[in-house]
């Protein structure tokens, strides 16, 4: 304690009995169950109180833990949404409600909860719970602050710089670069296009795009649906999107960008940009960086790899190479949320020329970016974000990342890529399935069940193509019910659906994998 | 446990020893405080350590909630980045950190973390640490899911829905309507100005604004720096903002946006929204609704509130007059976050108009929005947003409403506004101090603390107006360097550096609103 503060000295505890900000308990009722209400704001609640609330919170949550990586536990307990309402009691009251009915809601919670950490939920592409992530975001949560200054979060910001900086150098970039975590892939994709913009076209930031010529830019036609709209909410408007075809593998055709380049040119249109995919969405597909970076040096185009989910594999030595040629890119998105585990949300913008992003967005509100501190102000982030208040996310990321050490990481994504290709061994010897594509690259693994009932048809039929995209909803939907196994599917181009597995928990093992295609034969063979 | 799944039946122990997820004991060292590296991705951990771990963190987590509400620990502990950055041990490193490391980092950062929620806290408009809203973002963390299907999140999906319903009957719109939780403020205003846009330009979502006139909105000269930044990112260009002058009281003049809205007609350019502040940053001032909402019919303008600061005062019979005709608006930006004291980060976008935010932000990605789901699709909620991953925000929010009840809320609310209108009181006896708004609205108290020094000068004269510029910046840095107090400063329009003090924390009290008086005096006196 500085002794220049002038406050009594009272124990502890009458202190904390005093303060708001704890509970009280609530006195006509003496069960040791019974917290009482909620008295946040009547000085009277105590700390004790407060412990024993919080604890209980934290004992259901450890069970929820234990529960997300125990195989025999459901993943999700689904309800239609009519009949969860029906179920639930969710209104918010005149009347405060409970403490203990508080800690059952939060149990209710976790009871409906998808247990997206759970080893056989194969979903999406953020899945897992990481322990020490998780830890990460309780802390985070406890000290409750705001990334834009320096001033109110000292060390989230430092550390920031530090992640930014090590992911710098996995990219390949030699100089000090730009960048911030932010609120998910789109976001950072929409940085991406916002900073091309900003770079070929500063006027822009003050006059808009009334007078301008149509600025045209390219992507894959498998690139994530974030990118087109980004285009959308930056004024470019979606039929500036040109989508590039792609090869078999889903990479993006050099030499059809080329001549769509040209083509636009021809029109008087103004290429400024080509956005890639290291890792995309369904199929999991890089796109040839080298060959992209060669054409943007040549018609001056900014070049962004979107690396959302591939990006992890630059953690691998074994894998890093997918992304040959990153360091050519100028910006790059990468999420720590997806391949490599940490928790929601979790996604970094990176940009290789330092500055662009304060000069497109800094707005120099004096009430927050005061320039006259008494600490260096380079170090307060938030005028160079689309926000304001940023939540903070970096914490998780980091503390996971020391706990792994470079070595472990590289062992788990080894580890990832080795059970994609088990699924994958698995898939082509067993014969009620077909593969999508042949020799995937990333740990997406695109397969149709083919029942038995479809297995005579003419596989070039429409009816058997018609068929065959009702198998995997079906099957969905049964595994959703049965509570066994998540398994998300889509269709691509003239594909009927498919099932997508994503490997991407490090708690999944050997026994899931095998699990999930025995489980789909079992729940699909009589359709 | 579902039967129809063939699963060998293990002691919950054994199999929990098996998967991956947990912490594996180090086996070289058996002192009781080493947990051992991190094992995630290796199938030897076992759920004992990994309780003790994070019990090992809560506990740190609960001394820090103990810290944070006494008034004898420092709000902070400063160092200049720097300096800071010699401190601390911030570097990932290749090899794994032992776990106990782990521990301490989480308390390293909790050490130098600002107590934003200690109650002399008033540095921003987000301050507090509900106990139920942290409980509540635990779980949120412990769950680790994704809003953008009904599919992963069920329960919360729900939730949103129940509180975005609750904020639209607060705001006075009869009909069900449309909204989300979002990434804070400044990304609600840019939504705002989005489906303003869409709403009566739907063809730039495909086009573009490149062969648009002019688009053109208006807000106060007060209006927070976002919307400004809104229209830079949605490609109008930061001249189309309008900024409308304030009265003395920090309101905007109707009379002088109509002129300003016949002067762009004039133009020829295309007047298309007005975007009033509930609350603005600095002085807390409500823009008058009503005469504002005559105007955007009359010119068939989309009128948006951004009451991301004042919203809160919609639970309180006594306040909720300052936001009168707030049914008007289109749409509405209101973040818990702030005067609700939720954690962060919770901000809520509602718009009057169903289905708009689908109709702007819709991409129809196939892979995660599949239309032949087995459950209504109307439920999931990705579509609509200009994120794909969306962070859950919203159980916070519900969880500590439901705690509190509208009773709580409006006890606390009311409270918020006395303990100011004590701050406003005191302001006015002290004779070292002067009021810049007199009879504030709102939860903000700006004024100057004059030292002795200046009280004889000219108070018109330049050398006044700069020396009193440099008094707050000086006091700032030393309430910073001895941790006592924080509140912050700015100018505003030809006003020197002013103290602006926030009221949104629960737990502050009488003797706080005093003990910052006297803490300024005394760091003040002889400067």
């Amino acid at each position: 304690m500085d002794n220049s503060i002038n406050i009594k000295d009272i124990s502890p505890f009458d202190f904390l009995a005093k303060v708001g900000g704890f509970f009280k308990k609530n006195e006509s009722n003496n069960s040791s169950d019974n917290l009482g209400y909620y008295e946040n704001i009547l000085p009277n609640g105590d700390y004790e109180t407060t412990c024993q609330f919080l604890q209980k919170v934290v004992d259901l949550m450890m069970i929820h833990i234990k529960n997300t990586n125990n195989r025999s536990e459901k993943i999700l307990r689904f309800q239609h949404p009519e009949d969860l309402k029906q179920v639930l009691d969710l209104e918010i009251k005149k009347e405060p409600v409970e403490l203990s009915k508080i800690i059952d809601d939060c149990e209710m919670v976790m009871n409906y909860a998808v247990k997206t950490g759970h080893p056989r939920f194969f979903n999406q592409l953020s899945q897992g719970l990481d322990i020490v992530s998780l830890a990460g975001e309780w802390v985070t949560a406890t000290t409750n602050t705001n990334m834009f200054t320096y001033e109110i979060a000292p060390v989230y910001n430092l550390i920031e710089m530090t992640v930014i900086d090590k992911m710098r150098i996995l990219i390949g970039w030699n100089e000090p670069c730009d960048g911030l975590l932010n609120p998910g892939g789109s976001i950072s994709n929409l940085y991406a296009v916002q900073a091309a913009k900003h770079f070929f076209f500063p006027q822009t930031k003050l006059n808009g795009l009334f007078k301008m010529p149509k600025l045209v830019l390219f992507t894959s036609e498998h690139s994530h649906y974030s990118v087109h709209r980004a285009a959308t909410i930056l004024g470019l408007g979606l039929n500036q999107v040109k989508n590039v075809p792609v090869d078999e593998k889903g990479k993006i055709i050099p030499e059809k960008l080329e001549f769509m380049i040209q083509e636009s040119l021809k029109l008087n249109e103004v290429p400024f940009m080509v956005i890639l995919t290291a890792g995309t969405t369904v199929l999991g597909a890089f796109d040839p960086i080298e060959p992209v970076a060669d054409l943007c040096s040549k018609y001056n185009l900014w070049l962004h790899v979107d690396a959302a989910w591939g990006g992890g594999a630059l953690l691998s030595r074994k894998y890093r190479n997918l992304m040959k040629g990153i360091d050519r890119a100028d910006s790059v998105t990468w999420n720590p949320h997806k391949l490599m585990g940490a928790l929601l949300q979790a996604s970094v913008f990176l940009v290789k020329k330092k500055g662009i992003l304060l000069n497109c967005n800094e707005m120099n509100a004096t009430y927050l970016f005061q320039q006259d501190k008494h600490y260096d102000v380079c170090y307060d982030t938030g005028d160079k974000t689309i926000q304001c208040g940023r939540h903070v996310d970096v914490f998780k990321v980091w503390l996971m990342w020391r706990a792994k050490g470079d070595e472990g990481f590289e062992k788990q994504m080894d580890r990832l890529f080795e059970l994609a290709n088990l699924l994958y061994e698995q898939l082509k010897i067993r014969q009620n399935y077909e593969i999508v594509l042949e020799n995937p690259e990333m740990t997406n693994i695109c397969f149709w069940y083919v029942p038995i009932s479809l297995q005579k048809m003419d596989k070039n039929s429409n009816e058997y193509k018609q068929k065959l995209h009702q198998v995997a909803p079906k099957i969905k939907e049964k595994m959703m019910v049965n509570g066994s196994l998540m398994v998300g599917y889509q269709p691509l181009d003239d594909k009927p659906n498919f099932f997508r597995a994503i490997i991407s928990n490090a708690a999944t093992k050997e026994e899931d994998i095998l699990f999930m295609l025995d489980e789909i034969e079992k729940l699909g063979k009589d359709l």
